[in-house]
């Protein structure tokens, strides 16, 4: 656990970071860049550090992409220079650095069997031994990204078509992805067959289909009949109808990240067929049976805990009201308060209505803690405007382990909840009493038994993780190709 | 009412605009030009256009400002320039064209008595007289803005020092003014004597003041003992202690504006010594006993209706649940979906949660209707995600006439509720009911009987406004002074 | 003298730095806006530091600047968006700092006759007087430039129409002012009574009027019939004939710069009716004739020093060729070498030719020399080339005495030869002889007897100046208005 | 012969253009990235679309490239963060469109041995057999690049050390290649057999080596003991001493590029150990004794005619003058002028100095005619300055042929000589009378009767070129992989 007054801590994201979203697009009488456009901007809550979309005619593919937000990257020239049938479209998580550019996607080459571009949402855990027998057989790599080697593998595939080639790679990759896949006139979508990370498909209203890591992107899109990309599918896009395989069997016990209901999607989307507002909503109800407290007011973490704090609320029947103010037009600043304005209060990310807090016994709904760096300081805001009691509430368990498959947790040293016991967790924190949902109320309120990947919480991770190689994908050497 | 499919309706704000917010800091031991943009930051929602900051060192003012976002215009290499113990900053508001940086404020000019700087919040309703006067003494002016006729006259006033040169200008401008003063070595906020628009003071931790529009921003700062500047005052900011005077009488019936209220202020703001997010919760509390309407779920329009609809909840016993999800990363995109993309629904601002909507009786509670432009889109997006009925509830009264005090209420001709009767209104909506709240509920939830302007309700103004004169505060004609 | 390795002199510009170019054109059937960029691009060598067009079309005027080169400034949408029958424009010189935009031209000001915008090329000696009475009478300023103080003159000007406010206006204004006034329907050329700076008009061939600071830009848009702006007139462009007057009568001694010819004007202009290139290749005659030396080889200092060198070589008979390549792609580049490289020889700005040096004895021709920085690099390249001799041969006389009309000269404790003796220059700068022209071959070679300002050489100034007034033009404070 | 008011020759370089400049230096006690920097600034003229530099230290290579000019490019930042002993760098020509980023080089890549980083000068005429065969072994390439191929290759090399990889790859290219290659402790140059691009090696004054394209680059670093790398040749750049191989033997006979002599090499570089700008200046007397012509003055198309004029002059006994003026600040300005302004005489690239030409038989220089848009615009403003005659001549033979390796001189359909004859081309551009330097003239004042490649005059390449296949070095497919 930081010390609250920690520089890093002062802007820090105390979520788990998400790797992507993913997006394609076959609409033959659309102007199918806008359209990407439109549904990237649905996906941005997945990634704000690059953009990309590559469009193909027939003919060829062509691609814009650059780090920035999707409304930076895409200028309204930029999209008219992007003509096509078919669309491909990626965004990218934030992280540190100036890497940005080159790890922006889609990854378009030319192969043997003419162009792909290819977009990826996921982590591949044997990346690095696949990179490694390629580079022994002479390819060189531009970064080292484990989409570059998905991408390279594809290159090499034999196979009389893509279904084929697609397929048959698929045999050697473990570990998350979903994925699109685009040719100058042909559009993939794959899920890996532990169905970890997400991706819907659905049908346009005009004609044509499309698909996207999250149905809330869709349904942006206007799309109907929407259904998930099943564990281990390839799904060819067409116009009427969609071209469906079961490439490589489903994992016979899937993995599909409980993290999506968690944090990561939007509460408009559905994971696993369920609302995720309402699985929100449900996990706070949860919460409350397990860990009620006599309290004034219910108040979230906005905005990713609101739906479980109004279910909370409801649950026990405690008022909801808001409590914190964020700043909606933080951006990238990169100018911070010096230790003096910090120590004098100066806040820059959450404001409290004090008025709502003055005197009550808060109970606080937060989805999840992860290094813990910024819980110290948002309960003593509440503390300062006068809270009497704050008692925090997390809608999910410890997370006591780091992600391989494609979610940025950190490192096992920089987990609060590895580090520390609860009880170090709530006095660090202030709070006056400190409850995790339990693993059996979480999958409770979710509705399932089995068929998560719950490895954050408990270390049992779906397939066998060399931690050391797995890692790769978070650790990139400084000076790593460009 | 216009065309919900009309093209200028699609990224149209539906709220009236505010002009801007102000700010002055006076901490000699501190870096205040950093301690502005952390201010300006909190007063980012009263203006998006442009932002500026000048500072004073004892012998001179140092100034940046450019349009964009405070994180856009201010580097850390640009406050760090910025050397002193004074500072005014100023945000404006969002305009179309390309007349940002023109407008943009803080004035600085050189005057026969040094250097000054001005930053205005309000609209003198007599500048087009004060500045044809001006015009035929020789004056030039740059720009057709009530800030620079406001800026020149206290570089011709008399008296023997600041204090009194403001005060004897005081006596010709009518209307709204909150202003802050900036010379080499001393810093006045000012407010006209209707007390239209906000601004307060407030002691900082480490010595010294501040001012600024909102109390929220001072609290930003970690400001205590905090007070509203009153109508008809002129406060010089000092080390120790404040030095307040009554330049000019009060009004005899103030005119706080209602809006900041409704719309405008932070929810962790007081206005009027009130909280904000409070009397929200009372308008929303005041609605259920004057509109009730059998329903199933309680919905905002975010993020300004969330308190609102929390207190209809409240009071109806309807339970509250999010419906819309607002886009968070809009920023200032030029993308437009094509007309077939729009009849598709492809959507931008806001998203439905359609689980929460589903066969559902809906109360949807806003906080205005200006244009109208925005509430069929609203409305439709609902009944697309198949709620049974929709009820819109207003939190104000309709608005039929224009604001001539600095907020872009839009003109006669564009005020759908001067155009129509609310029947027409309800039925362009799309809407199974619609309800205003009453102009007595209203002043009722505030706790007020008068002091307050509701001039955009009733049409009775502070003052006589000469519409015409009055109005060219926002009708800037195109080839204006840069 | 200052040290050949300081640093300041790495980039520094030998010559003295012109303030500006002005420009105007009246043409009713083109587009305007896009003959003004082509027109200040041919001006862009008198100021590089920002650029703007102003335009009217007979109801407004509209406007663009910014600081950069003309082809940074303007964009094919910001030149379409010009749209008119007039327009003027402004290019400025490049000075160190952040001030460029605050003191970018046109200034456009709104007065009491309606909008002017104008561009000056000159300097003022009486701007601060003129500038202190106006503040006195309650005028705020927002620069400290004489420019803002000529335009602001106009807007307080009395009369009929803006001829008669321009003439009674011109009586107050000592000093050099070549000027474009622009109305929102009228256009005027005016030049102050000693014809300080230079102005010259033409007849555009598809009708129309032009007038420029230099008649290479006219002839770049094509005019005929060029002749220049008298001293004392005002200039009215109009679509058939020039509407020309005698505004105030010309000095009884005029004061023509005599460095338009020396370095300032391009070659394929004219000057008080000569062409530039052909006085500078008579100046190198006349150079050759007074200061002969036995040598192999006449080398230029490019670019302004090759007609003068063409002109050494024919007089003397030694062959001419060049000796310094000059880097075309400096640019605004910030990156400067390290002591270290410097001690290797690392060199940015020239590089020699070492074959037509090796073992010559070389004649270099400079135009003149003023704070002397550059001049020991140059010689110890040419050295390090191994030249045999070395004689700098300069081809106007020593610069003693500051500029107060316009031009950067520097201070007298910055002019190389107000400080030393000759030769302390030529030992400084490690040549073998230096020779700087006589001012009466200077004179002979111009063909003229009087009617220049010759007081950078002799301090005979055309006007009396107190120098600490004058100098305010170019000691602009820091912290001035922005 | 393109139609001379074409609005593609407006702006068009009739020269031909060149791929690129590399740069390596090895200087373990010197900031390299800034020596870097300064070297590719003196190979700017070889360059202009993109920039890029990587440094080694021992342990890795970082790197920086973007579109732009060099100092456009790298701000001081970014060369202060590229730390190490060991630089490459690179200069892109400028082509149109928005492929800059793409091709771009360095090349990085990760291999089986490490990280190289290559930059290329030339053109592989094999590369599409290449990279066929590479990509059917599974490579995917993100370029249609012959560069990136030839990077590729070095990746799946085999042998012991880099040395021997770089030796028995180079058994597999055919065409040009001076290569710099970056391993992270080591740096090698490398030169074709047939030495048709230009490289250069020589001694930094503190220790360490340096090479380049061009001498003149080397020069500008403060280099001594220059020699050629050798056709056929691998340097390790050392500390010391330089460690020269052998690698393959030179062709039988060598094919040095004449037009580095012709245009592209800096005067002050050496070419074949010979000055460049003394072979110009024989070529210029070479040209007035084959095409002598009664005239008044003789004058270059600047800057890269010059050296000739002044041959052709000396050896004539015509007077050496100025004709045009060449406007230096042109950018990247996409500003065209209307058509009409076009027929009014708008020129934007060069002004005639008239005063020069006027009556006056006249003896225009130029390097070469490739597409002809340009040569009648140049011989217009001659007639239209008053020139009594215009003699046109040229300092190489007619460029019949398409260069293979590395040079864009377009395709046969759009070399004027190859489409029409001489008389043809005389009568198009409107001289009075148009010669060429004859081969034997060419190659005597270059002073050489063989070992230089004429193909671009005789269509004898040095190797056997299938045109189809060499071309696709310039035949970029529009969405080719970014």
């Amino acid at each position: 656990m930081v010390n609250p007054a920690d520089r890093s801590g002062w802007l820090a994201n105390e979520h788990p970071q998400e790797e992507c979203g993913v997006l394609g697009i076959y609409a033959p009488r659309e102007d199918v860049a806008r359209m990407a456009f439109f549904g990237l901007y649905a996906l941005q809550h997945r990634g704000q550090e690059a953009a990309g979309i590559a469009v193909a005619d027939g003919r060829e593919i062509r691609m814009h992409k650059d780090s920035g937000l999707v409304s930076q990257v895409f200028s309204p020239a930029r999209i008219s220079a992007l003509t096509g049938d078919f669309a491909i479209g990626h965004v990218r998580y934030s992280t540190a650095g100036s890497s940005s550019l080159r790890n922006a996607q889609p990854y378009l080459i030319d192969t043997q069997y003419g162009q792909i571009a290819v977009a990826h949402n996921g982590n591949l855990v044997n990346a690095s031994q696949l990179r490694s027998s390629m580079l022994r057989n002479g390819v060189g790599f531009s970064s080292s990204s484990d989409s570059e080697v998905l991408t390279m593998m594809l290159a090499g595939a034999s196979g009389g078509d893509w279904f084929e080639r697609i397929r048959q790679t698929m045999q050697h990759w473990q570990g998350a992805y979903s994925l699109v896949i685009l040719t100058r006139d042909q559009l993939f979508a794959v899920r890996d067959p532990w169905g970890i990370r997400p991706l819907t498909v659905g049908m346009l209203p005009n004609g044509g289909h499309a698909v996207a890591s999250e149905s809330g992107a869709l349904r942006t899109l206007g799309c109907q009949a929407i259904r998930e990309v099943k564990p281990g599918e390839i799904i060819m896009l067409t116009d009427t109808a969609l071209r469906v395989a079961q490439a490589i069997p489903p994992a016979s016990e899937t993995a599909l990240c409980t993290f999506e209901h968690i944090y990561f999607s939007r509460p408009d989307s559905f994971w696993d067929g369920q609302s995720v507002h309402q699985v929100r909503q449900r996990l706070g109800e949860q919460l409350a049976r397990e860990a009620a407290v006599p309290a004034d007011v219910v108040i979230p973490v906005p905005d990713s805990s609101i739906p479980a704090a109004i279910g909370y609320a409801r649950q026990s029947g405690i008022p909801y009201n808001d409590g914190f103010i964020k700043n909606r037009y933080i951006g990238r600043t990169f100018i911070e308060p010096t230790d003096s304005l910090r120590k004098m209060g100066v806040t820059l990310k959450y404001n409290v209505i004090n008025e709502n807090i003055l005197n009550q016994r808060v109970v606080v709904i937060d989805d999840s803690i992860v290094r813990g760096n910024t819980t110290r300081p948002l309960v003593k805001l509440l503390q300062d405007a006068g809270a009497r009691e704050v008692h925090l509430r997390i809608t999910c368990p410890p997370i006591r382990h780091p992600c391989f498959m494609g979610v940025d947790m950190g490192t096992y040293e920089e987990l609060a909840a590895h580090r520390h016991s609860l009880e170090e967790i709530r006095r660090f924190s202030g709070a006056d009493s400190l409850a995790y949902l339990s693993l059996e109320g979480m999958m409770n309120a979710i509705g399932r038994s089995n068929g998560y990947c719950n490895a954050c919480f408990t270390g049992q991770y779906p397939f066998p993780v060399d931690a050391h190689v797995a890692k790769t994908g978070f650790e990139k050497p400084e000076g790593e190709p460009a």
